[in-house]
């Protein structure tokens, strides 16, 4: 079951000025599910992305990029059930195809339609039941659909994700909402499986773009599963220009910051519910790198830690078997890290320093932090001032079950 | 169940002049297990080594590294129950002393004793039991002790391993006896678990140490059971030179070549057997990466599949979700990497060409091949000439019950 999630329901999701959103059950994979989403966006909304660093990536991620490279963005369309991935040209065609039916009903360029598929990959996208949900999706388009949106797009997810946030700009109220999925395959690399946080703020796209880029680096970044990239993952970021405000054209400005960090707070709390919503998860991990030389190495050191499977299980049971987190740290492949200089903690219980247990270190200690649900591991490398922090869980045999038992 | 290992039996593994075994129930963890084993070498006996690259590596490790530099080898002793690893200075005094002990019982310098361990990870080594069993060890010196030592060895493992071969050097008859232990925490780098080969042959040292590199990485380097690489990994080579024939001392001489393929069998037949029994194993996976540019990219593209947890699990669940190997192929790090040259066999079936699923790929062709225990995974690149083995077992209930239920 998810970790510390508390449940989401329509009223959090503020609508966005500029955003409607359309559903359909689509019976892509299964009947009777939501799987179809459609976005619209107001003439002039701005749309950055990060995308997929995945060689094998989907159709739609292809489509993607090179639409929103060159044309000025009015709909994006998601659908669940299959990935359109490993599915070569037949699959680009699926892609290119949704998009222009789309693009008819909504009166736009199909270039102006960004398409996202997640499910399972290398299975040919059945193409004509998403362009047969398309209308139904197109009439059911409203501003207040953001809670439907974030069930809409859920696979092996057990609960939606989405949170909302405003702030003041310029004495303006602006609102940002986001939506996310995933659960398996998490392993984001410079970016994340499907998020779309819209916000009625208005931004030069160069900024918005650099906005995109620095939330995903702190938050969808910095989260493992299993350390498997996916093939579609994606984070989209709008900004409609509705709130009236002055649009924000100046990096580095009060209002330019002030924007920047509420998105990536948004992206914080939705790659977070990732996490504790992680395929069999139990205990919500975060391993916190500290005083390294470079960021490079503290990310080593904390996806090494988070990556293991004998961490992860150890986790899982609870259980204060501190040696295995000592080895992740010692075959990070940080050649010249001298081991005597590291100090452990869990939680606040210091574990290891000198190379070896700490003197004060009392099992109880250890297994008074084990048995809670959200657990903190630090590694203070003590060689330089850098840092880096990864969210994890744990690893448990639902995961197993999950994995085996349903070709996600 | 270990997958597909013939039950061993002292008649399998053959004596190798000049090393005598000892065995003893030291109650290092638990009472009434063999958990002590001594190996005496005869005067001149050359020993080669490589061990873990892990930074935490055990104190045994320090002490076995500097006294295999410095000095003649006469003992071996291996202790399991206990890792010595992460545990500081004392961790240190507990190694020589073990040593020492041993030392003034065989009449030797304690320089001239390689110490090992295994076992739980940041505990303090009951040395008073280790030392108390030595005496009882060294009364059971035996040249026909080999069985008895590849139990002695185990710790999570379920069955003993080891292997002997017998080749003609020189019109003359050689023996090489091989015991080899490790079940979980198994992704030797550049060393393995602990692995012990012996032969009579006669070598020059530094003609030894090259095949002991040669040997480790054509087998215990090409095997993952779940990523995580121990702080105690250690693989050594005895060469006793008591077989009679002229000592090798020609590198790519017919006999040195002969030898060194036939110490590399051994050492390929050990470290699948440690796959074979990795924790919680019900198939045996090979993947093989091909055509190349580079032997460093087919590794990391067959790391890649054997380590990602969502291929493991399809393999236990024998589910042909052939997408999960592609994602992974696609993550493996290779930047430029060209999808749509790659071709992907399951076993003989074609899976993938041109970037997507083969036009001939039937999903029971598929199903059937994932239904044996033993399945052959091959990635041809088409970019080169190099080519990687990778082995490594399935992902099951049993691994998180194993990592879970029991401190290992």
């Amino acid at each position: 079951m998810p970790v510390n999630i508390s449940p989401l329901s329509s009223e959090h999701l503020l609508p966005v000025a500029g955003v409607s959103l359309g559903i359909a059950e689509a019976g892509i994979k299964t009947s009777h599910r939501k799987d179809l989403l459609v976005i619209v966006l107001n003439e002039g909304a701005q749309v950055a992305g990060v995308f997929t660093q995945n060689r094998f990536c989907a159709a739609p991620v292809v489509v993607a990029k090179s639409h929103l490279a060159d044309s000025a963005i009015r709909a994006l369309v998601v659908n669940t059930g299959n990935a359109n991935a490993g599915t070569g040209e037949s699959g680009m065609q699926h892609a290119r195809t949704t998009c222009s039916v789309l693009a008819e009903l909504l009166h736009c360029g199909s270039e102006q339609v960004l398409p996202f598929s997640t499910g399972v990959i290398m299975e040919p996208l059945p193409v004509k039941k998403v362009v047969g949900g398309l209308p139904v999706a197109v009439a059911n388009l409203r501003p207040n659909n953001w809670f439907d949106a974030a069930q809409a797009i859920m696979t092996t997810d057990i609960v939606p994700k989405g949170v909302s946030k405003q702030i003041e700009l310029n004495d303006q109220t602006v609102t940002i909402t986001g939506i996310a999925k995933g659960s398996g395959m998490i392993r984001p690399n410079m970016a994340t499986m499907l998020g779309f946080i819209a916000t009625d703020a208005g931004v030069d796209p160069v900024l918005l773009q650099d906005i995109t880029r620095y939330a995903a680096d702190r938050s969808f970044n910095c989260i493992t599963v299993d350390g498997d990239t996916s093939t579609n993952d994606a984070v989209m970021l709008i900004a409609t220009g509705c709130a009236g405000h002055v649009a924000i054209n100046k990096r580095n400005s009060a209002e330019f910051e002030r924007l920047r960090d509420a998105i990536t707070e948004v992206a914080i709390i939705l790659a977070q519910m990732i996490v504790r919503d992680g395929e069999g998860a139990t205990k919500f991990i975060t391993v916190q790198v500290e005083a390294g030389r470079n960021t490079e190495e503290c990310q080593q050191v904390a996806y090494a830690v988070a990556h293991s499977p004998l961490v992860k299980t150890a986790f899982f049971a609870s259980d204060p078997n501190l040696g295995r987190i000592l080895a992740a740290i010692g075959y990070a492949g940080v050649n010249d890290l001298d081991v005597d200089g590291i100090t452990l903690y869990l939680g606040d219980v210091l574990v290891v320093e000198n190379g070896g247990r700490a003197s004060s270190y009392r099992e109880e200690d250890g297994q008074f932090v084990m048995n809670q649900p959200e657990i903190t591991v630090k590694v203070v490398l003590n060689r330089g001032t850098a840092s880096s922090t990864v969210w994890t869980c744990d690893f448990s045999y639902d995961y197993v079950k999950i994995n085996s038992d349903y070709r996600s």
